[in-house]
């Protein structure tokens, strides 16, 4: 199986999260009806991108977010992606994503590792970490085309953590995120070609559709890059569902014509996790 | 002193070493003329690129290429990156980087790392591993300016060497290069804007102009890019001179902003050197 039809879930995000659940549960319907094997929903698609709503709008592991997931993943035969929510444990809430298998079963679960602490003069001023507590594993999982990577939004902004999900096999990394209107034009789309060229996967990134009621305006922009650095496809700031073919003939030819993985000189520095 | 002025030399190579040593005086001359304190040759700007010349162009240390560079840096009170050289070591021919200060002493030294063997179908089909031995050594040296990495064409494509350096304080990468007509519309301005936006330095590629009538097509396009990941400066294909302000309080700025460097996962994943 070397050909997988991907589809990114671009939705609007509400203060309502029941609303929410059942629009994203209408996108996926639609996005398995055009024969997506992988649905990748966006960060926090359910819940509005700020600190104060992340604890109101959290569960634990089984609540309904994760159920809706679970069910459509099942129900509609899929690989589904479940963006990331914020996740209930003990005092902590974590931004993360969990992914379904074709049968509904849960093969991942990604806590957002790298959180987004920023301050650009007259630009983006925001800090995650006041109400986001990180995770500390590299989540790379099997499917039925071989092993993916699972990170979220800011994760991205560490090739060292694509660089180790590529040397553990991932051919496809996928990353629900939500960029914002200073970081984004700047520095989305460059940021996905450069992962996908430098590891020589697929790269899909998942953003919610840009509301300008909302605290925080997204980016959008949902995408996805292959191998050789160049995009596949990729939406605006609406609304939408981003369909791509993934053809991991490509992974493999890419990786012996301009072997990088196997030139890195591993006699020299060393990658690895603690 | 926080800005300096960069001088890129995009010059034709010819099969004429003693020819291209004038050529690249009078280009060190120019540049310095035009208040340059940094000035960076290409990779191979005295020896045409190709496995059959490497070894009739080398010289040990302290032959006509070093001497003319040595002489240059001197002379114009400049830093002086003298591209590369096929360097004759005993029985090995290495890919090598020299730079000079102001006063003409030799402040580093690299040795291509990573070497260029690629077959891409129905493109660029190379192995510069027939005719070079690897160097070992992640190259860093101090300036009046701060610190400065020093790598040599592909070595750029391992994000792993451009982080060693940032992490040891380099807020500049200077790159001799010679990418060509496959990898070169592909994949160099986004990979120098992909590492600088990383590592938040500066990168700067001085590429050979391009000559059809070579036996190899250099990509030219010498370049500079800037810590937020934007090209400061681009040159086309044609020989020429690219000038380009540096200012180190961009690093500082950028850095303090969008702390991607603090923001590292050193509790989960390492990073060093053997």
């Amino acid at each position: 199986m070397s050909r997988l039809k991907a589809a990114l879930l671009q939705m609007h995000v509400t203060e309502n999260k029941e609303r929410d659940l059942a629009k994203a549960a209408r996108f996926i319907q639609e996005a398995a009806a055009q024969g997506a094997d992988l649905v990748v929903l966006p960060e926090m698609f359910c819940c509005p991108f700020s600190n104060a709503c992340f604890r109101p709008h959290s569960e634990q592991p089984g609540g309904p977010a994760y159920q809706m997931l679970c069910t459509a993943a099942k129900e509609h035969g899929i690989y589904l992606v479940g963006g990331s929510i914020p996740e209930q444990d003990g005092e902590h809430v974590y931004n993360t994503s969990y992914v379904f298998d074709r049968t509904g079963r849960q093969i991942a679960k990604h806590r957002k590792m790298h959180l987004f602490d920023i301050e650009v003069e007259g630009g983006q001023q925001y800090k995650e970490s006041d109400a986001i507590t990180a995770g500390s594993s590299v989540t790379v999982f099997d499917t039925e085309f071989g092993k993916m990577g699972l990170m979220v939004c800011y994760d991205i902004r560490f090739p060292e953590l694509c660089r180790l999900m590529a040397l553990d096999g991932a051919q496809v990394i996928i990353v629900p995120a939500a960029f914002n209107l200073t970081t984004g034009p700047a520095h989305w789309e460059l940021t996905f070609r450069a992962r996908a060229l430098d590891d020589q996967v697929y790269m899909l990134g998942a953003a919610p559709a840009r509301d300008y009621g909302a605290p925080y305006h997204s980016y959008g922009h949902s995408i996805i890059t292959a191998p050789w650095g160049n995009v596949v496809a990729q939406l605006d700031e609406q609304e939408g569902i981003l369909f791509g073919e993934l053809d991991l003939e490509q992974v493999a030819k890419v990786r012996r014509e301009l072997p990088l993985l196997r030139h890195r000189r591993t006699d020299v520095y060393t990658l690895g996790t603690r």
